[in-house]
């Protein structure tokens, strides 16, 4: 049977559901494998397929609809992976995959590479979580190696008393990094994508405003910016692409503090700090991953105009309201009201970061969901 | 049974696939009558019904699976959207429709409306034509009334003897118009919207290349336009969405002569002149449409910079000689290649008018089907 698909891609959920629009124009289909069920946000473009067993069948079914594999999220069973590593060509690579699955792999990346991040120590026990306590010193931040996102497996340690709480909280989750607690200027993220034959692309440095751990709203360029900066962001950027052969788009998360950039963490995928780019980029990032994965060439990640992306979170605006105001493009992703859900976003561009800031402002009022303003 | 669809569309071509791509990012859906079959480029977004009989069974399926509906093609059976207006709203409603599917009746509301067009004559019958051949002169345009469309059912008279072979190409046609044929500098369209408030925007003018009848590529905003031109043109456009009480997409195609502008037809919908504005405007034609005729606010005209698009005829290009030009996006329609089809087409924008021609010389070597340049 020929593969009826030219993109396999594992997850249904909203970033799923973007690369398939992305793929359409290009006269492109995508196949999902969505363990959780059809009635998912990517189901609208194509077959979902997969069951939570991830039987024999469910992987052999996916495997047969798609000529090239990627995934819209790093937290998935590896070994899934590989079994489709095995038949088919996945992009981005299992080194990709596998080092961005653990923050302890990620951080050791970091400094092979020469990125600066937080002082860091693996912790296995509550006696090493407290010898990090006296070797960073606090506050000290204790994260989950794996599976965690938007602030998931997270425990900021203030005082020292916290020790118990904390190990109560995560203890039981296996492999820790205790990290010393960054007070930042502000938090930044850049996206970039490689193609097969190597070439490179970079959005501009997007900055992110984060509201109870989840990104609250984004601003693309980020502003006042300096070119030491941006050159810097890049160059990390560059080193983490040609240092896992990646294929596909990169996002790497950034705090900018007193001393410079610390990398924070990356993931091998679109991102949610660059929604921005359907429309504030001249290819947007879920157009360009399809390109780099399914070996076309790179579109122009160049930013006409300030834009911002303002995520919905819980409940879902009143269309109108969102359509009424001038420039302003709504994206919802087909899901169900949920607290703390992603429902959506909506992107805003102007001609100044004046006038955006206004906009932003002005659309306030709408929004189900305070947006952290005050950045 | 509640409807699955906020939006049913008349026709699975690529106008309801594009439709579709833009309803998507606003969490709304749409089904499709498409009597042709489920293998349309709009099946990828969603439900496809209808029968070549319009069968109760099917019509009643495709009535209960949307709130509200709109048709892509203007050439559909007036009796089926009747039926459907009967139950559920139908917008542009059927007063644009009967009024667009008769070039008689279009242009009796052109006169009405003070809207110069190229002087005609109703024909029905060899004697009549003959008439009208002495009565406008020649060379003089036959054409049918109904069904017309890229050119088709068309005949032009050059000499007198081209009488016989125009009678007996289109005698039998049913009722036939006569035009003068006109001497234009170029053609132009103009697309505007209206919603059920009444409230309307205008797109820029787009100037319009023809090859062999079917739209080479077009040019948006049109080149050297004075404002009295395009003031004119946003009249006549006013005065036919206000008679109409039009709702949803209009497109009035327009000569440009040395006696100023000339209506030649319009269509009561989004149109192949209008695909440049999914990147080149702020809220493409699609969208809009579908704002319109789902009671939303209408989004931004605006064009930000020069914007060309370009038909993919008969052949699709390869994706990587397209993809790998700066600033070209791609839309393919999902369609099987054959002569005269449209298949899809290309997207360019530029700083500047001249840059833009710059890129379609560099494009134009990788086009399946030539492109008229030469304007």
């Amino acid at each position: 049977m020929n593969p009826r698909h030219q993109l396999g891609i594992l997850g249904g959920g909203q970033l799923g559901r973007m690369l398939g629009l992305a793929a359409a124009p290009l006269g492109l289909t995508c196949s999902f494998y969505e363990p959780s069920g059809s009635d998912c946000p990517a189901a609208l473009l194509g077959p979902v397929m997969g069951d939570q067993e991830h039987s024999d069948e469910a992987v052999h079914a996916f495997l047969a609809s798609a000529d090239v594999f990627t995934y819209e999220f790093e937290n998935i069973d590896i070994r899934l992976v590989e079994r489709i590593a095995q038949h088919k060509p996945v992009y981005p690579g299992l080194e990709s995959l596998r080092l961005t699955q653990n923050r302890l792999y990620e951080k050791s990346l970091f400094a092979e590479l020469d990125i600066p991040t937080a002082s860091w120590l693996a912790v296995n026990s509550r006696a090493e979580l407290e010898a990090a306590m006296n070797t960073l010193g606090l506050p000290l931040v204790l994260k989950t190696t794996t599976q965690g996102y938007d602030g998931k497996g997270q425990f900021i340690l203030r005082v020292p008393e916290d020790v118990t709480d904390a190990w109560q909280h995560l203890g039981a989750n296996g492999p820790l990094i205790a990290e010393q607690f960054i007070t930042f200027r502000r938090e930044m993220s850049i996206i970039a994508v490689r193609d097969l034959q190597g070439h490179t692309a970079t959005y501009p440095l997007t900055e992110n405003v984060h509201l109870k751990g989840i990104l609250s709203h984004s601003l693309t360029p980020a502003p006042e910016v300096s070119v030491a900066i941006e050159q810097t962001a890049v160059r990390y950027m560059d080193s983490l692409l040609t240092r896992l052969n990646h294929v596909g788009v990169l996002t790497l998360e950034l705090f900018e503090t007193d001393n410079g950039l610390l990398a924070n963490e990356m993931a091998p995928r679109v991102h949610n700090s660059g929604h921005w780019s359907i429309e504030g980029a001249l290819c947007s990032q879920f157009e360009n991953h399809i390109r780099a994965v399914l070996g076309l060439p790179l579109g122009s990640t160049r930013c006409p105009r300030p834009t911002a992306m303002i995520n919905l979170i819980g409940q879902p605006p009143e269309r109108a309201d969102i359509l009424g105001l001038s420039g302003a493009h709504l994206h919802l992703y087909g899901k169900s009201p949920r607290p703390g859900r992603k429902l959506g976003h909506i992107t805003l561009s102007a001609d100044s970061h004046v006038e955006l800031k206004q906009r932003m402002l002005d659309i306030a009022p709408y929004l189900p969901n305070p947006m952290a303003l005050s950045a």
